[in-house]
């Protein structure tokens, strides 16, 4: 993660005249002293969530709780649910005016201020959750995101991921391409453009209205996350047909965004403290969603009469080919736009070798021996 | 992941006695103060691994790091390789007699003393690493491994991962499960119990000894690790055949271990420091190795002329039936093992259902498009 040694042992250790020497004694012969009260920090999250959302609002309290946990109380964050400070999808602009040092979210609403953002949460037929985070840790994606992002002040970092979602809810089958045409179908991001080429219609709606748009039949169809959340918002009971795969978003990145200017005031330590605090709900999170969502699945079918069901394969191939124009589009926005696609692109590239050999050969096997 | 500006600067403004106050100004009405000095401790890590080892090694040193980044140099910890404090496989029982603090190294090795610890590594046909992570985060893994140790003094934690495992190198082609029999393979762990049963003999050797083995005729064939440290250590020059999948390690977390003593002294904010800079280290490292072993893989294709085989159907299924009997071996060794073999099974059956919709079918879709 770092890459540099002792990046403030050294100096701190020179500054306080401490010796470590003797320190090292038996097992810990010498008494275990808290953190010593400095003066506090607080900071003000801003997130896009309900109080308490599964899944991300979770995270979101976790995370300014693993904060304050890990700083002994130096750092500490105050949540706030969307709307309370600013509305859910002003969480940007707040932490690029001061409003706020830090926001909970996900990079796919900031399609419209600049389209690239969208790949940091998910790109369509992109890269899985595993993927993804090699891409963002290993591949340069860390740095494409914060050159994206750089000339609004604000600096993202992974924090929480709500795992592969499944393809959408409809309450009629789709067995061919032509089935999909003419659908309103709830999707926001790129997999909404990527419907829309395929003679959909993509609708925009925030979760608290899409199930009595489903209902009424303002949209034929709708997709949010996976079984898990999905089962939370009742959708089954307006929608029989549960389709995968989710080739629109086969990842669900949470967003922690930064004010720069209050991350580089922070000692070092407390720099570490943040990033750490993020990297570890990244994958805390996506467990999560991982764990439940099988046994989600599972009651969703026993319990509610849900039928799954997969896309055919001539409506993914057309997916998969309306997907690349989609990925062109938003590389033709501007110079970093297409830096973002072509570090993507590359990713996925390096990524599909490996796990066609690996997890596909693997999950294979096991099935069949199941 | 840092990537961040002026990681030192903090030290050398506190030594020249610059405030920050002003630096922060609206959002930060405050001096940002580094941890004040309380007396360090310094504990002693002791690893299974050369130093600097490409993958577990570089974990130890980057866990080091972390710590004591995260405790700002209030927590250090000496890392020490394989031999240097004592030898590689007898850090547990150093963790446990108290000569230190904290070990690195992987659950497989203590399979002699506890059959059920190899489960924390990986089990043959068993968990993915996003599988395996979910089991110990979220399906109760924590409490079993812990239960697992606990007569031991130890608290063990995820922290490094080299993520799934190739099925290992043959210098004669594998086209049945006759091919196996009577095949000298050094593999460890489950996967070699499962390799016996096949009719094949198990050979069991340290990294450093394997290559020579290969050449000279001593094994027939040999697993390790996959493509990017498999590479590292030569083995495409005196065997053709890479087979895939890695179906007797489908995982391979990385274990730190922990003086119950030692850990239980800390304070409450460095007890949450050496956790969130494992947990932070051990998706960094799983997905360092996600990264690199595709252009690994492609690598000794294109340049070292490395065939790329699949086990045949019979033979994995073979070793399926196999790998279930070897779980019941390991589930009837006392109570404890029995809880982590029906906790580890139940973790595959409830992942299985959502890998197989999700990962699976996704891969599909997107290998079928390229």
């Amino acid at each position: 993660m770092t890459g540099d040694p002792d990046r403030t042992s050294l100096s701190r250790r020179a500054a306080l005249g401490a010796t470590l020497a003797g320190a090292a004694g038996a097992t810990l012969a010498r008494p275990a002293l808290a953190a010593p009260a400095s003066e506090a920090i607080e900071w003000r999250m801003v997130t896009s969530w309900p109080k308490n959302l599964p899944g991300p609002g979770m995270t979101a309290e976790r995370l300014a709780k693993r904060i304050a946990d890990l700083s002994g109380g130096r750092l500490t964050i105050k949540v706030y649910a969307a709307g309370e400070l600013v509305p859910a999808l002003e969480v940007f602009d707040a932490v690029t005016n001061g409003a706020a040092e830090m926001a909970h979210t996900a990079s796919l609403f900031w399609q419209g201020k600049m389209p690239a953002a969208a790949l940091f949460t998910a790109g369509p037929f992109g890269l899985t959750p595993l993927e993804h985070i090699a891409w963002i840790n290993h591949g340069g994606g860390q740095a494409v995101w914060e050159k994206l992002y750089q000339r609004f002040g604000v600096r993202p970092l992974m924090a929480g991921n709500t795992g592969f979602q499944m393809g959408g809810w409809f309450r009629k089958e789709i067995t061919s391409l032509d089935d999909l045409k003419g659908l309103k179908i709830r999707m926001p991001g790129l997999g909404g453009e990527v419907m829309r080429r395929l003679g959909a219609t993509p609708v925009s709606l925030p979760p608290g209205e899409i199930f009595t748009a489903l209902e009424s039949g303002v949209i034929d169809g709708t997709e949010f996350l996976g079984p898990w959340s999905d089962a939370a918002l009742g959708f089954y009971k307006v929608a029989k047909y549960y389709y995968a795969p989710g080739f629109h978003e086969p990842n669900g990145t949470g967003e922690a965004l930064l004010s720069k200017k209050a991350f580089d005031a922070l000692p070092a330590d407390l720099q570490a403290v943040v990033e750490h605090a993020a990297a570890a709900e990244n994958i805390f999170a996506l467990t999560e969603s991982e764990w439940h969502n099988g046994a989600a699945l599972t009651r969703l079918r026993k319990e509610h009469g849900v039928e799954l069901r997969y896309y055919p394969d001539t409506l993914l191939s057309a997916a998969a080919t309306a997907s690349e124009d989609v990925l062109d589009m938003v590389a033709s926005h501007d110079a970093v736009s297409a830096e973002v696609v072509a570090s993507f692109r590359k990713a996925r590239a390096t990524q599909a070798t490996w796990s066609r050999v690996s997890q596909a050969r693997f999950l294979a096997a096991r099935d069949a021996a199941s």
